[in-house]
Formats: C-alpha cells, structure tokens, sequence
C-alpha cells in the first residue's frame, strides 16, 4: 500500500437508523429503559455498523500483532527481547495467558508475527516478518515509510480474512517486550504530552527503570519533533511519519486492523495501552475509523483516559488490568452475549401482562 | 431466628496464609506481575474464604429475592404493584432478563418469594412468603422484628441450601416494585445522608416523580429516626429497627445471604443498589461479613459508590446497569471462569524459557 492509498481511505458513518431501531428493540424488552446502560448503546452501535438490527456476532476473532523493538536496548524492560518470541511461541500453542483464559471459549485465534526479533516464525503463528525488529528510535527512525506502511497493510488485509470466515467482531491483542515505551511515546508525540505524566511502569520496572524510561520517552520526541514537542498533531502525514519513527510493528499492524474495520465493517475492541494508541493513530490517518471502535477496559497504564476520551469511548472494567495479549478485550466477549441473548431472545412486554416503561428524556 | 441468635453470631476471618499463597501462584504465572489486576485479589479472597488454594467456583447460584413494598402506594414508582409478580412469574420460567441472558451459561437459579403481594407464589419460585408485601412505612414500620428476623434466617438458609449442593459462589438478585425508595430510604437512614443527594430515578421516573420520591424518603426517615435523623448509625441493633421499618423483605432476606456467605464461606457478590444496601447492613448486624462479599458493578443509582467504600470494595464493571434482578451480579461469573481458567492452567515461568518477573514493590 503506498502513503497515497491510505489517505485516500474514505470511511462511512454506521447506519443512524438502524442505531435507533436498535434502541427502540431494546426499549421494548421488558426491563427497565436503558436498564443494560453502556451494553445497550454498544449492541445498537454493533448494529449500525452491520447495517442490520440483528448483527451477528457469534463468530469472533482475535488478532494479535508480535513485533520487537529496537528501543528495548536502552534498559526499558525487565526482561529480555526473546521474551517477544517465547511467549509468541505460547501464543501459537494457545498457551499463553489470553490462549488459555480463552479456554473452551469459542474464538478464532490470529497471532501475527510482523517484526519479532528472530529468524523464525513460531508454530501457530502467521509468518508476515517485516523485519526482525524496529531500529532503536534513538539512534535512528524505528522503521522506514515503506515498513510502516506493510504493517497498516497486514492490518488491513487480517480483518478482511476475518470478515470472509464470518467473524462479526475483532478484540485487539499484541506482544512485543518495549511496546510501552513505544506507544507511551507516540501518544506522548501525538497529543504534546509530557511523558513525564503519562510513562507507566509496563510489566514492571524499579523506580529507576521507569525514570529511565521517561527520558529515552522524551529523548526519542526530541529527536523526531525538535521544536515542536509539547505541539498536538492534527495532519494525518505528520502522524504516520511520528508512527513511523517512535512506533512499532506491532502497533503499526494494530493500526490497519482498526483501519480494517472501519473499511470492512467489523468492530474492533481496544485492548490496553498498546492497542488504544493504534486506534488514535487509525482516527488520525483515516477519520471515522472512530466509529467502529469499542473500548474493553480501563488499564492501568496512564494515558488509557486521554485516548478513550479522545475516541468518544467509555472502559467497561475498571480492574487494573495490565497484562496485555488482548486479554482485557476478550473479555468483552462473553458479556456481550450475555447482553446479546437478552437482545435476541428477551420476553418483549407485549408478550407479558407488564405495561412498557416510558422514556421521559425525550 | 431470635435477635439475640442474630447478635452472637461469629464471623472468622478468611485465611490470610492462603491468600499469600495463592498470590504467590498468579505471580508465578508467566505473565506481568498482578497483570490481572483486580482479578487476582478476588481469586486470592475467595482461595482464602474457601480454605483452599484451589478454591471450587465452578457450581454458581444466583439467589434472587421477591417481595412488594407498601410505600409503592405513595406514588414512587413508574409500574404498578402487579409487576413485582409478572416478573417472578418469568423468572420462575427462567424468562425475565437475568435468566435469558444466562441462557447456556450454567447457573443455578433461586428465586424467593419472601413477600411478594399476591396469594399465590409462581411456579418455579420458592414459597417463603412472609407477608403479603410490607406496610407503607409513611403509615407504619414496614414490618414486625418477627418478620425482619424471618427473612435474614430465610436468606441464610438459602446460602446454606446452595453451599450443601457443592456451590462455591453467589450473585444476589432482586425483584421488588418500589425497593429503590426502600433501599435509598434504607442508606440514608443508616449513614446520616440526605436523601435529596442520593434519590436515583429507579426503573423510571419524570422530575416530578423523583421529587416525590425524595420527600417520601425524607418523611419516612423523620419519622424513625425523629432527631437521629443526619446522623450515622452504629449500633446493630438499631441498624436492624431502621430495617424492619423502612426496608423490605427482599432486602431482609439478602442481609440474610450476606450473613450466610459469611457463616458458611461462601463468597457472595453484590449486584446493584438493593444488593449493597443489603450487605451494608449485614456488616453493621454481624461484623465480619464485609469479608465474604464481592462488588460486580457500580450501578446507576447514586449511593452505591458510598456503600462500596465502607466495604472496602471496587467495582469491576462501570456500565451504568440499572437493571436489576441479579443481572450484573452474574455478569462477572463468566469473567470469573476466564480467571480461573489462566489460575489453574496457567503456564507457569518455570515450564518456560522466561525468567520470571520480579516484585518491587515489597
């Protein structure tokens, strides 16, 4: 895909009317009126986005995106960069951490490898290496335009195969040792944040690990924005070259899915940290991709608020979640078909002898 | 149940030697340390409630309390009285909200008629009828010490019916017309609050219906508490007077399961406001019980964040529920299964290449 390609993206809005028939459906169960708060508007908004008032979201995937990044060499992690490849490894296996939470649950793994650090892909994962990791972003760019761009693409093309085996909705996953400190820095370039504020401890870091952290955060900003640190970006150029420079692989390939999404009609579900800078930079390069965004949970890493907010989206949990692999994200999934058994196969109050609420807010 | 049997019963605490070990195993877990958040402190409380570092949630009950409430004549709910039965009805069919949205989900329903308004009690729902709904507490308390006792001992035979079938969790559920008023009547007696600040709009009320609402609140409140009224309870056996006069049997009857989770150890989880005043109060009748319960959501209604605290509880869910019947309660059940799913089949760092995460913060 060329730079061109992608601005030239055009997103359609989800279908207004059939968000309203949807709440309308919802008012006509016999329960109180928005009785399932935030569960109604997602399901409604679901259904705009399926361009029909009974979506179908039985059949779910996951994709996860597992990339290196070159970064890691100045002492942002606890651990070693084969960790990425270990727990890929697991991944592939369905036994890492979401692979098992996942258990007997119904979902369509997608482990990607799209830059971890190694000459071989794991089994059970799908090999679309562009390269064995990012470039240290302090010494130079973290991939050139060229990269990036495959990334978005592999994106892209992962929710369209998704979509083509009848998956209705995509929980976002990733694994890369560093890709706290990259995404921390892109959404501390993007938004002019100081990441003093916003630089988390990832999966766990002294007191002088994280202040580590901060700097090569601020350096690598520095670097790349010169005097325009501290400046919010609005172009979507500028915002692909920062992705570029301070991102990784596996949020560039996060990006595309979002992106995806929004093209093919699929929701996507915003895991963590990683997942929610992905989904800004997808709103930044293609506007609208909004509109088929969901958000799962809170997270603990700072700057979770900042995105949601930007993204006009609510976190269902508030648990501290802080794990990562889209384990946050699947666990949306049997909520919503709790909430979507309720919308299926709900007693409507014209079957019942109980009088329907009525709505005095509008 | 005498109340002097109520008041000498002993709560032990949970053990904290096996909620250290059981700590010790998410950390062994490869994945980032507390990475589940939330999750593994309620894992590691409920290891400690069951003895057992391996604690058996698999059987859940949702235990879910009918009953009418007299004050329903002043005008403070949207319904008439005669839903309170419509919906027990359904949900002895398992075809009210709670029970569709389980569906699949394998759960075991207790429903408890302790006082609903009508002669019969509906299929499928147990026969613990008390009374045929309260008294409007505006006129006189809204039931006798006799009664109260009677639905805190149905609520704990209830725990203890469900524990001896190998049930290893609770959600708590309700159905009562008018219980809102009730149970905000209920908190704001109990913490000296001013009902002005803390009335919901229940299932559904205009301005002017809230308003009313208030002032039934306040009118009820004046006239237990004459002077006392702003000021916090302390004492138990006023906690149990405020009760029985402006509470309800569905309310009653949930202190009761409160208690039972409490003496037979087993964890029970708060679903919305009628829920949380309930284990409110079973923490001020029989101290301890605070250990065995769990929050699930925070709810629409105002003043659950106020009882949360004094439980030294967090909500999981932020979704502005306000439906009722046990519904967000049960909404955590599956995510307990996912948890417990990495808890017990977890891979462990030892079984990998990975060096497990170190623990800085003790």
């Amino acid at each position: 895909m060329t730079k061109d390609e992608l601005f030239s993206i055009k997103i359609s809005e989800p279908d207004g009317e059939i968000y309203r028939k949807s709440k309308d459906k919802w008012d006509s169960i016999a329960k109180p009126i928005d009785g399932l708060g935030y569960f109604e508007d997602m399901v409604c908004r679901m259904a705009a986005i399926h361009g029909n008032i009974s979506p179908t979201l039985e059949q779910k995937s996951v994709i996860i995106m597992c990339a290196d990044n070159g970064v890691f060499e100045e002492g942002v992690s606890q651990t070693s960069q084969r960790v990425t490849r270990d727990v890929a490894e697991l991944m592939g296996e369905k036994k890492s951490s979401v692979g098992i939470m996942c258990g007997k649950y119904p979902i369509d793994f997608q482990v990607y490898d799209v830059g971890i650090n190694s000459d071989d892909t794991p089994v059970g994962v799908i090999d679309a290496k562009i390269r064995r990791g990012t470039a240290n972003f302090l010494k130079e760019p973290a991939m050139d335009e060229k990269e990036c761009l495959e990334a978005i693409e592999t994106g892209i093309r992962a929710v369209k195969k998704c979509r083509d085996r009848g998956c209705g909705i995509i929980a976002t996953g990733e694994m890369g040792i560093g890709n706290t400190t990259t995404s921390t820095a892109l959404l501390c370039a993007l938004k002019g944040l100081d990441p003093m504020n916003y630089t988390g401890k990832g999966a766990g870091l002294t007191e002088s690990g994280l202040a580590r952290k901060i700097v090569v955060i601020q350096q690598g900003i520095k670097l790349y924005r010169g005097e325009k640190a501290g400046q919010e970006v609005t172009l979507g150029s500028e915002a692909l070259e920062i992705l570029r420079s301070l991102g990784g692989l596996d949020i560039a390939g996060l990006t595309g899915v979002f992106i995806g999404g929004a093209i093919y009609h699929v929701p996507i579900v915003i895991d963590g940290l990683i997942s929610a800078v992905a989904a800004l930079v997808a709103k930044m390069l293609v506007p609208g991709c909004q509109w088929y965004i969901f958000a799962s949970h809170k997270g603990r890493e700072k700057g979770m608020e900042i995105i949601l907010e930007e993204l006009g989206l609510k976190p269902i949990f508030h648990a501290d979640l802080a794990l990562g692999e889209g384990t946050g994200a699947v666990m949306l999934f049997p909520l919503l078909d709790m909430t979507m058994a309720l919308y299926q196969g709900g007693t409507f109050f014209g079957d019942t002898q109980i009088d329907q609420y009525e709505r005095f807010d509008r």
